[in-house]
């Protein structure tokens, strides 16, 4: 008789290398849909790791991200305290049986990381009690040997997901042998699956226990196992030569589909994918026109249609099915049976090297953010906010001078030798090569405009003398 | 025998009360279509002036436009140096057969105006030679008593104009009388016409002898003409009274519907009214797909479909037949046969008292521009642009205080009895009640970055001590 899974310690991988490329403009390559706030206050990431507390305590949770993500990613946790969590950054990303590996590989030190529980950092999950009992089905099912996936009762004839099909019942019916998978079938026959009634969705999630894994890895994908082990070897490559040369498949593809011991157990989580701009379509509730509004939207006579705005005011008219998608430097229009193509889209905007597909005129920092206002020959105007408590790093730039105007709250400004407290309507200049640092020193957030002048004015020309958070001088590559 | 057309002095009445409404985001309606330059580098008044010459000289010219869009008229007339011009004011619109009789009403202390020609200021006409030669024929018909319209062969049968029946030919057969007008026909009649042959659109444009037009205007629109005859007269009623009991009544049906002397020249004019935005379309050469696009588009795989944006970027997917319009602060997406209604939105829009159905984040001003770039409680953040040789009038404001930034040019700038030189990179603090002006002195223009703190930030907190344009101390409501 397996012991019962709500005693069994999980350690909690959560995926975080999506690309930002299918809620262009929302999200964007350095801005990717995991740290969006699409349905609420909170990131789709924070939302993965708050909804796994208290079944797995966040010393017991890591995440898997790209280098190039890695500032945003990085952000997103500092700001909600989660820096006991492990991060692993892969320099490039080789889809999830690479990235479940490299932590699966790096957490051989780890005694609390036997059995391994794998989560996307985008998926909506409503029901989290939902979630926790079937992670303790899951986790009884992995002592056994089974590598486990969680199923979602199908709703409808989805020919984007991935189906599993449930064989011999296993633990009296809370779980089944998977005895199928398929993946992105055509219609006919995700409707056959529907009608079947014994096939779900796969969600994504994975459970099992570490070695486990390992030993179908290095039976399934032995080229991938073989690399990434070599990372633990003391003189061995570096993580950029390692992934070089890994072959890109998904967890599902290389792993699950040929394994014997792999287990469905269905979850009725509440669970969305939200894996493009329709899924998100279906999760706000709909006028009896069945168009779906959020921000500033005026409309007349439109029908089925998705307008997403923020400030900037967005007028539509005798729309049909169309999907608007305004930001303060881009804006989306397209049809709604298309939003799976907005992948392509950006990538055509990223081979024409357009900013907008890198990143958004709002940049996240550790101690607050900054707004492009406007700029031309020789000059550029920034609205910055620093948060309560925090500072941006001691530096000087070698060919910018900055001018400073208090227009809310407090500064507490050092330039050179000097310190000087500037409330709103005070203003300060910071002349070239002069060491300088801007703080919030009071209870509300400190906002100023700085309007910068210079022969270059790219946001690498920076040189950091001293720094709160975990940049270094030599980073460069970011204001503040 | 007709005295020749070309002989005879025009003087040339335009129509430039339009509400700005039909173009919008690109119009506003302190913005109208009248000053858009939409096909090119010249406004559609400045075109309309520009064709004229050098059969009407400019002294020879006068514009009919509303107190509303004053402003913006008379800075279009002054950057093109047309200060020489009539300009007529209207306290509120009150259609065209008004607008007209109070020009007429008004040129009768002006002895060269003894035949008045009408032209809407917001018309593309590509033939000027053309345009010409049809004046004459319309003048030479005019010396005959009648009240002379110009006829555009029909293309299509476009149920949005006027049709106008040639009857008897007049002038060899260069003009006819015209015998019947329809506004707006089914489009089976429509269709008919076209087959018939004998029907002409109605250009807009009119012609005829003033006291031919003020006859006719106190036969079938006596009120009119009584209101209209009263303003000449010493103590009588104010403009705003007389406005206030008008008709509002077309030039056609309440004229030339009913006069019996109204003749119809043919004119090949290369005529387009520019409607709305599905004319535009028209306007521009399409690519293989039928799609027009018109600044930073990128698109995938859409048909028929409209796209002008500006600085941002607008990115289209898929689109069939959809009209997208970008400014800097709103958007319109609205379908290609829906373009006639834009006006009903921007009538929901003023009647929810929204900024963006009033004017534009840039607002032109006779020095130059200013954009809003930001705003928030307590300040407000402004990108001004000072025309070479220009300045601001000599101000201060109550209640709020202004930090000015040089980032591009040389600034000559006086606070209270103090005159200071600035260039790039320079700034100085201009103190709440403080009388300051703003200057360009130099040959490139003149480029600041104005941030303004205080307890009121409206545009009307400005007190005029001198200014080198027309606006008076008293006027208040617009900055500079």
């Amino acid at each position: 008789m397996p012991m019962h899974g709500a005693d069994i310690p999980l350690f909690g991988v959560i995926l975080a290398g999506g690309s930002g490329t299918r809620f262009w403009p929302v999200s964007r390559h350095l801005y990717p849909k995991q740290v969006l706030r699409l349905l609420g206050s909170q990131s789709m990431l924070e939302a993965t790791i708050s909804r796994l507390l208290p079944r797995i305590p966040v010393h017991r949770l890591g995440v898997v991200t790209s280098v190039s993500q890695a500032d945003i990613i990085r952000l997103e946790l500092f700001r909600h305290g989660r820096e006991e969590m492990r991060l692993w950054l892969e320099p490039e990303a080789r889809n999830t049986a690479a990235a479940v590996g490299l932590a699966a590989v790096m957490l051989a030190d780890e005694p609390a990381a036997q059995t391994l529980a794998v989560f996307p950092a985008d998926h909506v999950i409503r029901d989290q009690e939902a979630l926790h009992e079937a992670l303790n089905v899951g986790a009884a099912l992995a002592q056994e040997g089974y590598l486990v996936t969680f199923g979602i009762t199908p709703s409808r004839p989805e020919t984007g997901y991935g189906y599993i099909k449930a064989g011999r019942p296993l633990l009296d019916g809370r779980g089944y042998e998977a005895v199928r998978f398929v993946e992105k079938p055509p219609r006919e026959q995700a409707q056959a699956f529907l009608a079947d009634g014994g096939y779900y969705w796969n969600s994504g999630i994975f459970l099992f226990r570490r070695e486990v894994f390992l030993e179908a890895l290095a039976r399934y994908l032995p080229e991938t196992y073989a690399a990434l082990s070599r990372l633990t070897q003391e003189g061995g490559p570096s993580l950029e030569e390692v992934y070089a040369a890994l072959p890109a498949v998904s967890l599902d593809h290389g792993i699950m589909e040929k394994a014997p011991h792999v287990a469905v157990v269905p979850a009725d989580l509440g669970w969305n994918d939200v894996g493009s701009w329709s899924a998100l379509y279906d999760l706000y509730p709909p006028d009896p026109r069945g168009n779906v509004r959020v921000g500033r939207v005026h409309d007349r006579d439109s029908e089925g249609t998705l307008v997403f705005a923020h400030q900037r005011l967005v007028a539509t008219l005798g729309l049909k099915d169309t999907v608007v998608v305004d930001t303060p430097d881009a804006t989306l229009v397209c049809h709604r049976d298309r939003v799976q193509e907005v992948k392509d889209l950006v990538a055509d905007l990223a081979r024409q090297n357009l900013a907008e597909s890198q990143q958004h005129l709002t940049v996240e920092r550790p101690w607050g953010r900054y707004t492009v206002l406007t700029g031309g020959p020789g000059f550029q105007v920034k609205e910055v906010e620093v948060l309560p408590g925090k500072r941006l790093s001691l530096q000087f730039h070698r060919f910018r001078a900055e001018h400073w105007v208090v227009v809310q709250g407090v500064a507490l400004v050092t330039i050179g030798t000097e310190m000087r407290r500037l409330k709103a309507n005070e203003s300060v200049y910071v002349p070239v090569e002069t060491p300088h640092r801007l703080e919030n020193p009071g209870p509300e957030p400190l906002r100023i405009i700085e309007v910068q002048t210079g022969s270059y004015l790219g946001e690498d020309d920076i040189v950091r003398l001293a720094d709160d958070f975990w940049r270094q001088p030599e980073e460069g590559g970011a204001d503040g």
